[in-house]
């Protein structure tokens, strides 16, 4: 960091507050290399995203209990796999139909995704947007996200066999179906102008509406709610749950940021780096918020709010992460961070069991970060907003509330009173996560 | 890897050994693609560098007592959060005022940071640097890292709010202002010559400083020195702590790398791939130095040296990655992992208790790393060197005695002996950081 | 992800499905700007395959029991380390001699690395390909690798000095000799037509079969193999070892991708998207591989099996991660994640005590991915590939093996029955990895 830089006093500088990144007469200077540019930050930005699988083991094997713990890496591991095979055999052409849409604006292409050959000829090739092979890396990342967000909620009590063949129904089928409706460009983009820039609703309220179905259709754990009585389970590794808020943390940059889908101008990657600065102070509003809040409901701040706190900025701010000035981001994140600090007994109080309080986190923010869009961006309508919100969620938490029946009513998806006792970890795969430590 | 490579023969070309990668001579081959380039250049390297907070965090988890992790994961998170919002509020027009300071290269301007607006129209706008979104992010990072240094030395026995009231002083004043003097393009940088590439002095001494200030107001950990003897007192979990220095390690490059300040032209490339190799070759020195070191010293290695070892290399460069060769750079980086194996036992000589080894690896190693820019960049003066070591120690300790001196004399900054000997966890937070696990 | 895509249909424009990225009418747009753009990408995943040193550390140390993780922490922190400066030392010349072989072919040249200038002015330079300081930085982190894999099967029994003077052998000089037959133009390439796009053979199977020489000579785990039983001796940290394996997953992007050496045409970024891809989905399939054989064979699935079936199909899809298709990659690493179950009973068989699974991994589906390159490459011959396993296998074996036994014929290896018993920990370094966690 060696020279003066006058930056800064640029900010200042009166531009127009509001534009649109890809307006007809802002040319990339040079094609090829836009290309280039555009496709190496998919590749990047998608790393970040796919380091967010481990950020939900982590936090979700921190957050449950020793005896539970190798299940929970167990689905984890299992779940951003299955969820990589199903993107390709299905869900990429479902979500992305080009111009082969089954059924119009409404339901995508079936085959399988299928990348540029090797050793692409450019002179051949249509260079304005990126590579299909980085394209579908990073939209694959996003797909797995969403199961990602289901398995925290249904810990500690689910079967392993049936939670798989539900991720499998929800990343092909569910998530790329409405997915398709919003970023393939279904009938929420064309017709409700409904706008939701990185995924508040399209993933992370999906996330949570799978969830909640699968949370209701299950039942709590064994004792969770007793005698009128809320039973805390703390989580037994706290360290891991933090180091998975800063994988999340982390990998949300690319996230938001690759949500911009372009680099090959200026005013893109002044707005990538917008989406930047944007989440980081999201996430910090969330988590003080939370740290406050619970200081002073509580007397005593607490560790899981707090990281609760962040992950609920992140999610709230993702809807809009680039409108927004640095203080209204970190203000929708603070807000963020209340509602969870709320939501969470509010749960308990409706006796809906969500181990890792992912439902505040990815539900309820998300609601809340897709209604935020119109207090920053003039674009969006409440209308848009709010029929999209309904609309996503009846579907999703119909069509995920059916799968979980017909798995209920086949081949069960409750472990034995036995089992759920004597943990998972034991019972259903016979390793325990720390088979050495003697139990306090 | 499939081509013959003939480029380790380049390397011999005598080409001159010094230069200055931003002469006026020096043109890029477009502005705008520069411009993207140096930018996402900065996202790419900020989010390594935001990654070293998860290193400090797991780093000082692994290093303190089982009691007391959950209140060190607490400080960590919050302090990033608070970080990002002082820095927002106050600290980046501080530290960057362009042609506003206050008092001109004394005291930088006061004002919220702005970006850039969205959809940047690129005719209207300088494009010879990066966007300001991904400067503030990448700068926001290192005002962050100067905090997480704090919180590892004064573990185990401090109070969270006055510690997060430091913060917050630290974050929003002392560290912008002292930065402006040099990185703003204040005294130190215009009058002084100092040279400081990526900030041993002006980011790591500066935590080191606060540091020892709070430490020696805040007194030893109870039972730690004690009818003569120094108590040892090992950390709880050292896979965490080893987890922790290799994010640092890793984030390190981002550091290092992104202080290049541009990637528009070959030779800043160049020169940022040189800081890359330079930076892991002395963490390997560092390292490598503190096994051999605790080996003959005390017949066995000592893994939490060699840690610290890794990290004194990587400060010892911090002051200057570009200009040493590959052996110069293994060789700086070994002295600061020999160093920090005397300046542990040194401080517990003088019953300074630094939890974690904070005070060596960035006090200590950061001097050294600020000293040893005049032997391999000829532009550096000792006299520039020490006098603005000496000017940023004096104003660093004594601001932050100053402040926690009035926190001590207002609200305490120290636990009671019961929460101390009960742990910060049950007696603060009311949360075990590993509740199921048996105390052996 | 606000745009309709219409790109998933240009993936079915009928282009030449095979190529060479590098053809002599391929232009890049801007040779500077490739240059940078080149460079950068080998820093980016240099840094993802540094991170790779960190999922090993944690992959084994979650594998092995408590009482020898701070040793096992110990020397992945010291190899990695040490792989940095022998490489610089010696390595990187050793196997990219350029014009300067010691041998034609065969041996390389002696003599330390050495970057470019500071300050690099561009007119003087070569910018067809990328800085020396980057193709350094990433080339290392290769050689780092490769002893990476060594130290997970002689884990809980070898002394630590012993295994550093191995590494130091096999980092500076076995590593690099055999890697300059195939990488740096030696015979391999030159007259055998031998294809390893980013090392299955050159840098996995040499880690494994230097590994298989020290598990022979050093000998099982007391009590591993007893009255012809297998003795499982169960890993302490399932969560570090899941983690360790996300984070391998992660760093793999880098390790396969960074390899296309290239990214200055259009052409480059789509090969380096699509291995992207095909990495991803190829450890996908691995692991699902692993979960459905281990439910299939033992009723219950195994989680380490699964983490070792995500790294099997890594390793297999390393040898040809671009010419596969999606589909072909997923079959590829399946093959791999099932070979893996077989291989480590049949390993116990032989007793030979492997504690993590390094060589079911990289030695067996190693060439597994080398055999696999036919079935997908049309430039790859059985014979170049068989002759060239052998060739790289037996140099690689026979060389380490005579490292190994001189090792034990003066210092001795192995620690003593009393020390193994005890565990290496207090034995060897006098400190517990778990000081406070009571012992089960």
């Amino acid at each position: 960091m060696r020279l003066t830089k006058i930056l800064p006093a640029l900010a200042l500088i009166a531009l127009p507050t509001m534009g649109i990144s890809q307006e007809a007469d802002v040319t990339p200077p040079n094609e090829e290399i836009g290309y280039i540019l555009t496709s190496f930050m998919f590749l990047v930005t998608g790393f970040l995203v796919m380091w967010m699988a481990a950020g939900f083991t982590m936090l979700e094997a921190g957050l449950v209990r020793q005896k539970n713990t190798t299940m929970q890496l167990m689905k984890n591991v299992s779940l951003f796999s299955l969820a990589a095979i199903m993107y390709y055999l299905v869900g990429y052409n479902l979500m992305y139909p080009g111009d082969g849409w089954s059924i119009p604006g409404w339901l995508g292409a079936f085959g399988f995704a299928a990348m540029e050959p090797v050793g692409l000829a450019e002179t051949e090739t249509d260079l304005t947007y990126a590579s299909v092979g980085s394209d579908f890396y990073f939209q694959l990342m996003f797909c797995a996200t969403t199961a990602s967000i289901v398995s925290g909620t249904l810990a500690e009590r689910i079967k392993l066999w049936p939670f798989l063949i539900f991720t499998a129904a929800l990343t092909g089928l569910i998530y790329p179906i409405q997915a398709s409706w919003k970023w393939g460009g279904g009938f929420l983009d064309a017709n409700l102008g409904f706008l939701d820039f990185a995924g508040s609703t399209v993933v992370h309220s999906v996330g949570g509406w799978a969830a909640l179905a699968g949370a209701l259709i299950l039942g709590p754990r064994l004792g969770k709610y007793k005698d009128g009585r809320v039973n805390p389970m703390p989580g037994a590794n706290l360290p891991l749950a933090t180091l998975g808020t800063f994988i999340l943390w982390m990998g949300w940059f690319g996230f938001n940021g690759g949500s911009q889908l372009y680099m090959d101008t200026a005013g893109n990657i002044a707005d990538i780096s917008r989406i930047f600065a944007n989440t980081n102070t999201a996430a910090a509003g969330g988590a003080l918020a939370a740290l406050i809040t619970t200081q002073l409901m509580y007397k005593k701040p607490d560790l899981t709010m707090v990281l609760n706190g962040a992950l609920a900025g992140l999610v709230s701010i993702t809807a809009e992460p680039l409108t927004p000035s640095l203080g209204a981001a970190t203000l929708i994140g603070a807000v963020g961070g209340v509602l969870v600090v709320f939501a969470v007994p509010f749960l308990d109080k409706l006796k809906i069991d969500d181990v890792v309080g992912a439902i505040p986190v990815h539900l309820v923010c998300g609601i809340w970060g897709t209604f935020a869009v119109v207090l920053t961006n003039p674009d969006a309508t409440l209308y848009g907003q709010i029929a999209s919100i309904l609309i996503v969620g009846a579907f999703v938490f119909v069509t995920s509330a059916a799968v979980w029946m017909i798995l209920k009513a086949t081949m069960g998806i409750r472990v034995s009173e036995e089992d759920e006792i004597n943990g998972l970890d034991t019972a259903e795969l016979g390793m325990e996560a720390y088979p050495e430590f003697a139990k306090g």
